[in-house]
């Protein structure tokens, strides 16, 4: 047993795995909970995960079970990486499992449905916690990256600056670097938007655009995500950061990108369910963009990128339509 | 003869050739001066510049001539398109035929060795000319896309805003949206500091390094820009922008781009001899990391992307050593 504190990670899909190993290689000693219990079974057998990643091995230092209680039990740090839209539900059943002083974390980049709430909103409703004990880890984290050994940065933020530095230190590693802050909403909304941003640069792709005009989506998408940021009261200089810019511009330059891949699909003429189809799952972007759409009318934000790609998801606009809708909007003071 | 101010852009190499087609597309009539006679005679004779785009014709509205004097007559738009080095001996001979009221713009992206004046500060120095009617243009713009008919955003930064409105009038076209801002000192450093972080990301390409760590150092490059900024008194929202991030991104994206090459060759290990050879060109970011590095110390400002380059461009450094040492800083808070 090491000396330090024992971390769980609730979700072993990419992104929990990956965590998982981070956390390990760290010297963090890890219980990464899995739904299926052959796939926590798969894991403790032969310390692989049957289903991501099935060909790179997993430290000693990460256990694996099906037991939300038990991987829980002792935790300090408790790492959540569930589906945006069933984390209410998930938590529900878990939080009388959660240590009293333990630290929780979102690895979700969704806003639920509905409610427009953020995860760590999601988060601090079902437990009850005080906002200084829910923290958000997010950055140009492309998973399959990671699993391959390159190095990369993210950003760790928490009100509290004591847990901020704890989490820092448990997933700092030769390959992954942590820098702090304490913009929660900034970081947050960050990594959801940027789902929505990648949907409309796959479209861009899709249509050939050059990289002037990629360029120019990407730049005026970071400037959306900052107005809502901002009247959600963010800090502005968050979305310059790592958790900003840096996530939005390693998802969109990534093939391996789940929501630029489907946008490609959508800006080749496919339907949405030819999308689905093809990438076997709907992009994080598709649902969010309805509630950061709403979220941002209720705000009274102008994100006429979000905008666009909510027509094209879910009211059936051609994409490319939508894309030159935007180019021809009327400049003004940047 | 148009109702619309006359412009002149001085220096027909790449940028000066795609800004006069742009200003001519926009309806605003211009005069493009060459220093070589014969690439002034050949746009004359035949509306193509026989060196930089030869296949793509110019409108009507695009003269030449190879007399600064006769470009500059009557000129009430003056933009300034020449290597940046030579910028104040070829200005102090244009000087005495610059308009009283003429606005002179920058489309420059260099800062000038020795001195380290941006080059709307020369502008200044050598004409004398007050702070309000001086402007830069810049933005995600490669030459090349632009010339290809692609759609394309850019910055106009002057304290002035009526003089802004007015050159954001001239250029702008269907495929050439022109954002106004206030702040010359960040859009103007925003293109200089790009070509060095270029330079590094090119390097991180010839490494392949993925796009998680390219991501990273696109935003920890900006993030070392907007602290210059900032300490020069720019506004670091103007580095979130088209003139900074926009700026940026398209060029890093671009396998167009002079100094991404150039950071490539040095990355295959190549001399600096040698990436000047292949590219035919020592690409602006090499001359410019001196003088940034140099401004960034004068005023206390941590740059180590900067510094990294410049010993490798200047020191012998080895460009995958100095990728290295930057990847094993320690993190802090962002």
């Amino acid at each position: 047993m090491s000396g330090r504190p024992r971390a769980a990670v609730l979700g072993a899909g990419s992104w929990g795995t990956t965590v998982a190993r981070i956390l390990a290689d760290a010297g963090t000693p890890v219980t990464l909970w899995a739904r299926r219990p052959e796939v926590a079974r798969g894991i403790r057998a032969r310390r692989r995960n049957p289903e991501y990643f099935a060909d790179v091995p997993l430290p000693d230092l990460v256990d694996a079970t099906d037991d939300a209680a038990a991987a829980l039990s002792g935790a300090a740090l408790v790492f959540l990486a569930v589906p945006s839209q069933t984390l209410r539900a998930n938590l529900a059943g878990w939080v009388g499992h959660v240590d009293r002083d333990a630290t929780l974390v979102s690895l979700m980049k969704g806003v639920e449905l509905g409610s427009g709430r953020r995860m760590t909103e999601v988060i601090r409703e079902v437990t009850g916690v005080r906002a200084d004990r829910v923290a958000v880890l997010s950055g140009p984290n492309l998973a399959p990256e990671i699993m391959d050994g390159q190095p990369t940065a993210t950003v760790i933020a928490c009100a509290d600056e004591d847990r901020a530095t704890a989490l820092q230190e448990a997933v700092t590693t030769p390959y992954f670097r942590a820098y702090t802050n304490d913009d929660v909403i900034g970081v947050e909304l960050g990594g959801a938007v940027k789902n929505v941003i990648a949907l409309a640069y796959g479209v861009a792709c899709a249509m050939r655009l050059g990289d002037n005009l990629r360029a120019t989506l990407i730049t005026r998408g970071l400037a959306e995500t900052a107005r809502l940021g901002v009247a959600l009261g963010a800090d502005p200089l968050t979305f310059a950061g790592l958790a900003g810019l840096g996530d939005l511009v390693g998802t969109c330059s990534s093939p391996m990108s789940r929501n630029r891949t489907f946008g490609e699909h959508l800006g080749r003429g496919g339907s949405l369910e030819d999308a689905q189809r093809a990438t076997r799952q709907t992009a994080e972007g598709v649902k969010s963009c309805l509630a950061i759409r709403d979220l941002a009318r209720a705000h009274g934000v102008e994100m006429p990128i979000t905008e666009q790609i909510e027509r094209v998801c879910h009211e059936g606009v051609d994409p490319r339509a939508a894309l030159t809708t935007l180019m021809s909007r009327k400049p003004k003071p940047e």
